[in-house]
């Protein structure tokens, strides 16, 4: 049958652009003993994204140029010879940027029952969530006596974390970049949001938002948010270093923060981490999440373009700050 | 009587100067019921005291202009009204950069009853010994199958530090600066030394030292030396942050590393830490260094300067790279 895909035409520099990606025709051959058709309805671009468009060894192997991408996706079997996953099903894979694909049920996990929208296993069920939660919890240790600090704090990972941080006890300090982000973060209960695009002076700005200093910092941006809160880092403060999206798109090698002898001085801990590393983990984040959701206790948001041909442009947002919570493409 | 001290005259900007210091004359009263007066024999001078010349909040108060200087000393009790410290007793303390003292006894610990000599509990059986190893088994968890990367490795941290880790199993890679301290280094039995004056580029020095890749970087140096083992890490490297001798002296902020993205990708773990938190610990690491100094296992250089008057020549020498092992100043 024919399928549409998202392949990289050419490898960006600096921000992502529309002539990186096209949208191509592929063919896809009868389905085998054992295998399944799946069409996709839904699919994620997330920032990590980036780093697979750069041709460098990394956790993870970068995409091929003429290739299509790949990344989260939700989709429905349409047909089956795998009992495992019968027509209709709904499965969660790392087959994105496509409209159909063929599998033999490796990498496919069928979504359970549960009154949650399909796509939520994509966000705030699935790897931003979890995300959020593994840092938190496993990575920093988080007690609820701490202040936290959250960058990117409107984004898929920084407002569950938002949440999940003021629901266990904390003083939570989230930094976006808009003012109607800020809006949405206070009314997410967020103790004291920055609005960082009018702070000319971020050390000061978070000084000012925590005078008690900080305990743990949820590192998802790096640069100018790293060193504000080195500097405003309370002795034995710990951080999860989740991200750094202010770095991914340089085109010249960035400067890190002047102020990392606050290491030394403050006793800090730095933890970087990758979500799937934690994988086993995950029936244990789920049942927890499901329990918040069931109770009315957590809220999310999601951004959500329409249509394949437009994932690319999705996933440039990401980078101009276009989402609040997770960014979607429904197919 | 009358006693001779070193004395703060102004906040050093950028390296030290013997302007920075005066040679000052001082009285002490008759001891009291309860005081021991000392005469300092060996005092120590080290890279975290430039710290303390600045005028700024940090794990321990800055000096004062004007007031005496203070560091880790041995000394000979002279006359005791304090029967736990009778005459002639030798004491270790953090009265140094002083001719003489009147103690209390708050802040005294007489030294055991060894075969070593007194200037070795400034050395490697005191804070510096007490460094590399809380470092390398406290803080970073050494495992006999490490890569073990050691910056500033010929100082009196680092050379302790290597010959523990050879001790341990591991493969060491030291840095130092100059040939001579690579050819210690090579007799305590590093495994390969590079000499980064004569690198052009350390990320790839290091890359050839260690083409298996470093498991735990002893950072001493901070700057280049982060960079390049940033970018030689292994996955789930750990970095024990103890000194950053290379920015306490920066007169401008000095830029981090530009791969700080590194502690992502590769799931790094960075904890800096001061030895003072540590010397709960200070009799299991005794008894360790006692026995593998018994047993002719561990070597240590010093570097002396003699008289009072030399301790700032000898402080300045640190950032000047002039001593291998402990630098040390006799009175």
């Amino acid at each position: 049958m024919n399928i549409q895909e998202i392949q990289l035409t050419s490898r960006p520099t600096g921000i992502p652009s529309a002539e990186n990606f096209a949208l191509a025709q592929n063919t896809l051959p009868e389905i085998q003993d054992g295998e399944v058709l799946v069409k996709n309805l839904w699919m994620s671009v997330d920032p990590y994204m980036r780093g697979r468009m750069m041709d460098r060894a990394s956790y993870i192997a970068p995409f091929q140029i003429g290739e299509a991408l790949e990344g989260g996706a939700i989709g429905e079997v349409l047909e089956s010879k795998n009992s495992e996953f019968p027509v209709g099903t709904k499965v969660n894979s790392m087959q994105g940027w496509r409209s159909h694909y063929i599998s033999n049920g490796n990498g496919l996990t069928a979504l359970p029952v549960t009154p949650l929208p399909d796509q939520s296993f994509l966000g705030i069920m699935g790897m931003p969530g979890m995300t959020a939660w593994t840092g938190l919890f496993r990575i920093a240790k988080l007690k609820p006596t701490d202040t936290v600090f959250i960058s990117a704090a409107s984004g898929a990972v920084g407002s569950v974390a938002c949440q999940i941080a003021k629901m266990h006890g904390c003083t939570v300090v989230g930094s976006t970049s808009s003012d109607d982000k800020v809006a949405l973060l206070k009314s997410l209960g967020v103790d004291v949001v920055i609005n960082y695009k009018k702070e000319s002076n971020l050390i000061e700005a978070l000084a000012k938002a925590a005078p008690q200093g900080i305990d743990v910092y949820f590192e998802n941006v790096g640069g100018e948010h790293l060193e504000a809160a080195l500097a405003n880092m309370n002795d034995y403060g710990r951080i999860a270093v989740c991200g750094m999206i202010s770095q991914y798109n340089a085109t010249e090698p960035q400067p890190g923060p002047t102020n990392l002898a606050m290491l030394i001085i403050k006793k800090l801990k730095v933890e970087g981490f990758i979500v799937f590393d934690h994988w086993a983990h995950y029936g244990e984040f789920a049942q927890q999440m499901g329990q918040w959701i069931s109770e009315g206790k957590i809220k999310w948001e999601e951004t959500v373009y329409e249509g394949l041909a437009e994932a690319p442009n999705a996933f440039i947002g990401l980078f101009e700050g276009k989402n609040k919570g997770k960014m979607l493409v429904k197919l």
